[in-house]
């Protein structure tokens, strides 16, 4: 069991569950790709430029990427349930995780102006293309909102018992709040990077991240579940330390990462001026004379400077401690083996990761 | 009972309901201050930033209104269960209604680039002030995301059974997507005015205000009663036809409004060029000459030639018919008679209106 990767996880063939990694995401995004065309049908029939508009979304929605939120929200649900349970029921849950998650990526897409993701273009360059920036910008803002609300309308789909519906959406509330505070957070940062620090740089890492990638999942597909006081506590504590993690080596790939693996330009991070607590931690360890080389310095020579301070070897640190301390709150709650060992398998991967 | 004004209802005093339009306003947005002073608490308990976000949209809440959509849902409510049932539990569903408003309205704002509403500066005119204009935008969109995630925070708190709440929902959800729609047509028309059409001003007229001002919200109202099949059918009459009315009202007054009292420029729609119903018409109704005196005229000649061209009383006949058909439907409904009386009071309100 031991060389499993993300990609490759293998179960026991237990009928209506996915057995492997790639079997889940492809049934998430059958989900999605059903409910995206019975959606997209509808506004066609009402008008043909809100067809257009519709299937901009629907194509967003499905053109790729880690599927992240869905499968921390799938081993939140197994880890509680156990393998015989039939997933199909708790399907939809899982895809309105990802179509909440296509709203964050165009709001964010638009705030940063981003050109591409996932190799195509922005859903603000696509529209703008058709009639011009203006029209571009107005158009992601509404690809979003729509994406928000079909969210709900495929969270509804779910089939649970209403008031079991209600903890789950509960949660599902509190996630979203805490991601658009968290990028509310990360935007300010970029516009008023002096009244900085560590500390609002591990808040932003909590909120967009730890809160919205790893924790609510896992607590929404627990409340999917039923629930579990025992078990809730440890994917709080999974969820809060190995997120911070995950941003943690975000910070360090932002400046550190390899180009042609992350698929972003070199040192993003000191380009855009990034507030990470890389960046923050690095500025509290330097001395005078590197906060003065850093200042006069290029990208490079940054990037040699943050190095020198001791930050990044403090954050491979933190990032250590927060696994470590992630995976043994795991192995103290009843969790299902099969998803105990897959969660940890995450853990690992999504903080050692190369891009 | 014949000399009552939209702002001036009176009924018999009847224990934990509102006795007027402005005491069931009252009660709506003490509804609102309670829940926002919550959220907002808590989010400036993480970050003073945080805080100041959270205010700036609490702010924009309770800024005022008309708070149509809570009042036809108040009625919707209202017809089904009469005057004896307390108005209590269903106060946060009324009140998401409005928070959902603000969500359209601040992304709207920003997409029409308007620096007021209500004679205060708009959620990006505010933010654009702090850390200049990107973030003004980034933070607009952010706080409109907010507020629709709060309307479903709120809607949660109504006192009805799960099961009932999902039909709400699901009503909910669709007056969303319609008015999403609405909007992106909206927008599209400006960005796009060669494509539009009679038929299309009337499909946005239909999302924008019909569906999303009148009809959804009604029935939302009918939903949080528990609903009922005859009543439904007749708010969906009413609804569609009084609202597509109260747009036809709207254009009528973006062209010959008296400034003074709608607050907008003289003529605003001919200004920005707005493809609604009235000009399309008169676009379909010009001769030749017309066409050309209105290509080379300037506003007020422009406001001349619709005129002329019979667009207007045709527009005014169109509402009278439609008001006309709206408060027919209600007569044939078993709808509480105090309700009945206020739906066509406001029928008349809102589509014989200076501003």
């Amino acid at each position: 069991m031991a060389n499993h990767t993300l990609e490759g996880h293998r179960f026991d063939a237990i009928p209506r569950q996915p057995v492997s990694h790639r079997a889940l995401i492809g049934a998430v995004e059958g989900t999605l790709a059903d409910f995206l065309a019975s959606q997209t049908a509808a506004l066609d029939a009402v008008d043909p430029a809100l067809g257009n508009f519709a299937r901009t979304a629907r194509d967003l929605v499905l053109a790729g990427g880690k599927r992240l939120r869905p499968t921390f929200a799938y081993w939140g649900w197994r880890g509680v349930v156990g393998p015989a349970e039939p997933v199909d029921p708790v399907l939809p849950a899982l895809g309105a995780l990802e179509l909440m998650h296509t709203f964050a990526l165009v709001h964010d897409d638009l705030m940063d102006e981003s050109d591409t993701r996932r190799g195509r273009p922005t859903a603000h360059r696509i529209f703008a293309s058709q009639h011009g920036e203006h029209f571009g910008g107005s158009a992601a803002i509404l690809v979003g909102d729509l994406c928000l609300v079909w969210a709900d309308q495929l969270l509804s789909h779910t089939r649970l018992p209403a008031a079991a519906l209600m903890e789950v959406r509960d949660r599902y509330d509190k996630m979203r709040v805490e991601a658009i505070a968290g990028q509310y957070l990360d935007v300010l940062g970029e516009s008023d990077p002096g009244s900085w620090s560590v500390e609002r740089a591990l808040t932003v890492a909590r909120h967009k991240t730890a809160s919205y990638t790893v924790q609510w999942p896992l607590s929404f597909g627990a409340a999917l579940a039923g629930g579990d006081r025992r078990v809730d506590e440890a994917y709080r504590v999974y969820g809060t330390t190995v997120g911070d993690a995950f941003q943690l080596r975000d910070d360090l790939l932002g400046v550190y990462g390899d180009p042609a693996i992350t698929g972003k330009p070199i040192a993003d991070d000191l380009r855009t001026g990034k507030p990470t607590t890389l960046l923050m931690l690095a500025r509290r360890m330097s001395t005078e004379a590197q906060l003065a080389a850093f200042a006069a310095g290029d990208v490079a020579q940054r990037a040699t400077i943050i190095a020198e301070t001791g930050a990044p070897d403090l954050v491979e640190e933190m990032i250590r401690v927060r696994v470590d301390e992630g995976v043994a709150a795991l192995s103290e709650a009843p969790i299902h083996p099969d998803a105990r060992e897959a969660l940890v398998e995450l853990a690992t991967a999504a903080t050692h990761r190369p891009a």
